[in-house]
């Protein structure tokens, strides 16, 4: 893969093979050489990861110094044990790192029910310290990779400070209030509790706005270091920037999602209220007769009607006030347009990118969301997952 | 198809081809001899068809003496031109049948969004007088399926009455509060406002409890006429025999799912309420990640762990009380069990019966769910449905 153009000044990170499952990188540490403010949002899943457990009470503060994330074992549903073991591997990674244990946010993903290969991670983990280096982070947008096909990785430039965002994907999403894996680091110098703040923002319009199959994972976690060494920035333009960046990695997850040959942009407008605009775009972007059409590129845009009917507590939505169209072809304004479109409706859907536009005719709240078609691909990588 | 064992007194009926789409079963009309007790439940969707619209109207009084229902064309999103013109099929068809049109029930399934063809369903219609015949009603349990693999229709007998219902399925479904298309008719004579009620108690454990897809029809129609004609029964026993049949037939929709290998069966009990336990049940038969694993036979449990853990406005699940079994292989227990029960579970899972149970460990409530895999199948039908 390309090299960045650019890296925050302080930061070093290694990525490597530790043999969880296979020969893949499959581990990777990101560290800051000095302590720096960090926020961090997670899954608000009931069983979550032990990762999830340890992390959330060790961002508490607004400080951290690591990340350290495998693939390949999510490290849910395995008790005390599991939690345990992640605590002895953040403990182990912090002796190398020369931080404090509380300094380190880990993160584990991959398939759920099974303990971690503890031998094999304390294997790993040994020398880290001679193999963190500055100028590599692509290698550990690989390492956190599952069924992603392609890491997704990008860096800006904020004033004198740059930043760089990497996430993962791309089964198992529908993240809510957090994402699937994905981080960011950053030498810009910047507040524990407004950099919490410019997260929650991003992350509302981004990874919040995405669904691939409608499964909130287990082990979701977005965190961000800011480790100070490039000085002050301009918050307006970092937040800016933050969020730009987020919205690329979010829908460059939905793009990969599993199995998908295509990208889907569902807005909706018209809305009396965001949260009703986000609870009809996601009814559409979600539902599987809607996706699987779009993967047959088959011109069966009444599906898009009946995702939209079926936000029955929404008692606002008047059909006649409706109208749905794809790119910029309306095919339904209160009522059916003639099916001379349908041939073009075809045509259109056959695109790598589909844009679903619907207005609902009641106010102006508007919201955008990203989602992926169903494919026999999603279908070969989910029945065989964990064998 | 096997004829019924036994049929209603004063009940006819007749299916034919109209050419709605192709050369297949595509009209019904079921008929009483004489006006009928009747109930009826609906979709919830806001994007309902125009028959929906036009059945609410009639059945408010609590008296029908057909069912008219046409596949192919679900009339929906049609406008004001839909809507005037299943009004004229319902006229068409009462002048046949000898009634009122305010005694005639309609429904149309089928693609969403193009007008009926009613050059096609007038000619259709004249002469049904003398195609109404008793003991048929096999055929219309044929007439109203679209991706349907097989009709589904049950009798039974309640004193010396009999229970005839049928439905059909079997994508874009997951029932709320009523269900896709059923028809239940009976020559018991119950009053208006009990068989509403003894319908609405059926559906509640029956068609509400499944879901193929996730996608809630824009047509869900479930309905029941009583025309009296051998007279009163047990209440109890009708009851009883009208929620068993419900089941039966719920159970068909889910196990012919489009696409579907396999029939699931999700228990939860140990909820602190029914509400709870439903919500944990749909959540795990409605995960795509579930059940593409379930269709694999992957013994990939954790998935089911995941879905538990999304319901997460259900503050009180505690995922060390939590018990997951697949048949009687119980797989978690508040930490993984030993991993040599994999094996096992693989061949569990390939039977054509997946029955999971989970125990929250909360309270005494519980629900049971039925729904299907998701397969290849699922994505060829849905991919080239209306072309």
């Amino acid at each position: 893969m390309q090299a960045l153009p650019f890296y925050p000044k302080g930061f070093r990170s290694c990525a490597k093979n530790i043999g969880i499952r296979d020969a893949t990188l499959d581990f990777t540490v990101i560290a800051s050489d000095v302590p720096a403010s960090a926020a961090a949002m997670f899954t608000q899943s009931r069983f979550c990861g032990a990762a999830i457990v340890v992390g959330r009470e060790y961002v508490a503060d607004g400080r951290l110094q690591a990340f350290v994330i495998n693939s390949k074992n999510a490290n849910v549903a395995t008790g005390e044990q599991g939690l345990a073991n992640i605590r002895e591997v953040v403990r182990l990674v912090a002796e190398e790192v020369g931080c404090l244990p509380e300094d380190v946010l880990p993160s584990s993903t991959g398939v759920i029910g099974r303990q971690l290969p503890m031998e094999k991670m304390r294997q790993g983990i040994v020398g880290i310290r001679d193999e963190l280096r500055a100028g590599q982070l692509e290698r550990s947008a690989q390492a956190i990779m599952t069924t992603d096909t392609r890491p997704k990785i990008r860096a800006a430039q904020v004033g004198n400070a740059v930043l760089v965002g990497m996430a993962k994907g791309v089964g198992m999403i529908e993240p809510n209030m957090a994402t699937m894996l994905s981080y960011f680091v950053t030498d810009a110098q910047i507040a524990p509790d407004v950099l919490k703040h410019c997260l929650q923002q991003a992350v509302q319009v981004s990874f919040n706005m995405i669904s691939v199959d409608t499964d909130t994972s287990t082990s979701d976690t977005v965190a961000i270091m800011a480790n100070g060494q490039a000085g002050e920035v301009d918050l307006a333009e970092f937040q800016q920037a933050l969020q730009a960046m987020a919205i690329e990695l979010a829908k460059e997850l939905a793009r990969d999602g599993e199995g998908a040959t295509k990208l889907l942009e569902i807005t909706v407008d018209g809305a009396s209220s965001f949260a009703q605009a986000k609870r009809v775009a996601k009814s559409i972007v979600n539902s599987p007769l809607v996706k699987t059409a779009i993967f047959g590129a088959d011109p069966n845009w009444g599906r898009v009607a009946m995702a939209i009917g079926k936000c029955e507590e929404q008692v606002e939505i008047v059909p006649e006030k409706v109208a749905i169209a794809f790119g910029d072809l309306t095919v339904y304004q209160g009522h059916p347009l003639p099916e001379d479109h349908l041939d073009k409706l075809t045509e259109y859907l056959k695109n790598s990118e589909v844009v679903v536009r619907v207005s609902l005719g009641l106010g102006d709240a508007s919201a955008t969301v990203w989602g992926c078609d169903l494919t026999h691909g999603y279908i070969d990588i989910n029945a065989s997952y964990s064998t």
